[in-house]
């Protein structure tokens, strides 16, 4: 029989109508003779209370302790899903990340799985029953509760996927699949069938909110099928699989975008070998994570611009670290723009099909959209532009690429 | 250096800052040089909310699922404890009840607490940490967890106690003490220094509300010193020690009462051997827990009326089970009152002096109180009266008895 895993977000077992619902999703694959492992998130809600209270009894609090403390909101909805799944006659029992045990390094707060012990919830479910399982928490080492940070329960499932050798890992949520661009501002958004993990990725990582990276790298790297699909409507999801088992590629697959962005100008600084580093150098000891970076040298050849892109919540950060080093940098002058948005232009395609970058500034340009600067990787294409031209921006490509719905 | 165990319920770590004020008074233990184990309750209300969803999910649920769920109550106060304290440079843990190990039987939802490794956790106490322990939870067999029922976070600490040879377990709580009666009824009731173990058992089942029963039983087998104590003030509060470390013992050292009562009569019912059982037995069946129990025969010596108390809440049922067995048990007449009282007396010093029970007699008998029904013990005299003399019995009795405070 084949096995596959159901995982159920915090909105999908956001109060007890939710969970008794995600319990008859859970029956319907049972029903299909399938071997079900359930993996849930704390009700929606849980885990920023959680959170919140460890925050206001001690700002820097033990990273173990507060691990203690948010896991237990997975714990109750894992115990709630057993029950309702009973209530409904599907023989279901609870497994906590300690019970499993789902081995995790001692990174407090954002641990990573080492491994998940099979053994025994294998046996069980070869029996019949279904194994629901805590999402976001671990097993570290000494005997302690550890959890996987953001987007932890969307790796939980992921991991013991392949853990199980399961056929498949199905992620409910509250949205029915994933879209080629966002169809709140693209009214012609499509529904993909199907997407290859490194398109979800950069997708991920350049600003859908659907999965997290960490979460389809693990499924990447373990060839585990992904779908992701509706909590609520019973229709087909996207299917998240490799590359070649996608028969009819579009050259692009999605667009995304990003408003957490903001834009650093250096202007006039010293033209001299590692002068990016110097720059750059004093960021990362910040831990601020710098994205696009151009640099381009002015005419007399003595002093360059350096322009670079960080998450908009490290502005003030950055442009502290800056002026601060303004002695060693030597930058005639630093200006900063808050207002900016990252478009990205997603597909592996683009590794077989050459002027998708050029249809890009083509389309963008017909706008009268002004491109301020432009980054490339094997798959994507992605320039920063003004925020106001947003969803023009977004509407224009999604045309110019032929994704539009008919 | 002395280790010892406090105990905060549930009031006492009601939000934020009662856990931090909490927190406070390890620290005043720590400072004094004491080596500090903590039980914590889930924080007031929490309890209740997970205990609702277990019932509105599934009424008919899985014990051992309704241990996940309510566990998580104690453990994330655990947590925010240990957090309380080292954010007060306290060094302290959080221990869950699989971490400690504290092994209990599986009678899930009710279990009896087996054996507590105090291996790992006494050698952190020893180092000079703070061992924060969840109360109320522990690890059954084939590694689930279980939950001790109603009570079960004072039986958590004192089993804690006895473990680690503590001289003392101190039961903080919303009260200072034992008093010799209820202090909202006679005002000039007494806070007791010293009690001893079986004077508080009597009082835990004849009605007083401050420890349960199951708790002091444990101290009094292990012989586990208990101080029940304020949490808000910082006065001492009244110790449970051995009947002989009493040095000067009150005849009557307290005055409980018991309002949850009903009365039944079965009137002229065939007085022949077999009698008694043939109306407990199907009451016994049914779960129902008979109390004071009174047979009088007829003056023809062929018919008895019997008259019992149960809980208020077990009336109709008890009157369902008595007659559905009419036909068997052959009674003329069944009555039932619920508008009545149980008081007692209860003091070991009854042991040792006569003459007790008769002074009770005469105190209500003077004020007019009839007494419906008379049970003693070695150490305690209960009778049954009118609800409506509650208060005027408690406060005659009271003075009768040379427990008014000056």
């Amino acid at each position: 029989m084949a096995r596959i895993v159901q995982k159920f977000g915090g909105t999908s077992v956001g109060d007890l109508d939710r969970i008794r619902n995600a319990a008859r999703r859970v029956k319907q694959a049972v029903d299909r003779g399938e071997q079900v492992a359930v993996v849930v998130s704390a009700m929606s809600g849980e885990t920023n209370r959680l959170d919140g209270w460890t925050r206001e009894i001690s700002p820097l609090h033990d990273t173990r302790e507060y691990d203690v403390v948010v896991s237990a909101g997975e714990q109750v909805t894992c115990g709630l899903m057993a029950m309702a799944l009973q209530d409904i006659q599907v023989p279901a029992r609870s497994w906590l990340g300690w019970q499993v045990p789902i081995v995790t390094d001692d990174l407090h707060g954002r641990a990573r799985i080492e491994s998940i012990d099979t053994e025994m919830i294998g046996g069980r479910i070869d029996g019949g029953e279904v194994a629901v399982v805590a999402g976001f928490q671990g097993l570290g080492p000494r005997n302690r509760i550890t959890t996987l940070g953001r987007g932890g329960s969307d790796a939980s499932a992921v991991a013991l996927a392949a853990a199980l050798g399961a056929e498949r890992c199905d992620i409910f949520t509250d949205v029915d699949g994933v879209y080629t661009t966002d169809p709140r501002i693209v009214a012609k958004a499509r529904k993909l069938d199907r997407i290859a993990y490194e398109e979800m990725l950069e997708m991920a990582s350049l600003g859908a909110k659907v999965l997290q990276t960490r979460a389809v790298e693990l499924a990447m790297r373990h060839r585990v099928t992904l779908q992701v699909v509706s909590s609520f409507e019973d229709v087909p999801g996207t299917f998240l699989v490799d590359e070649d088992e996608i028969v009819e590629k579009n050259i692009v697959s999605g667009i995304a975008y990003s408003r957490d962005e903001a834009k650093i100008t250096l202007a006039h600084i010293a033209d001299r070998p590692g002068v990016a580093a110097s720059v750059f150098g004093p960021l990362a000891d910040a831990g601020i994570n710098v994205d696009m970076i151009v640099q381009s040298s002015s005419q007399d050849g003595r002093s360059a611009d350096i322009t670079f892109t960080i998450g908009k919540s490290d502005l003030n950060r950055t442009l502290e670290v800056l002026e601060g080093n303004r002695g060693a940098l030597e930058y005639r002058e630093l200006m900063s723009d808050a207002d900016v948005v990252k478009v990205s232009v997603i597909g592996v395609g683009m590794r077989t099909h050459a002027g998708v970058a050029q249809q890009m500034f083509h389309t963008l340009s017909d706008k009268g959209i002004n491109i301020q600067v432009i980054s490339t990787s094997e798959i994507k294409v992605s320039v920063l532009i003004a925020e106001e031209y947003t969803e023009l921006a977004l509407r224009s490509l999604h045309s110019a690429y032929g994704l539009d719905a008919e």
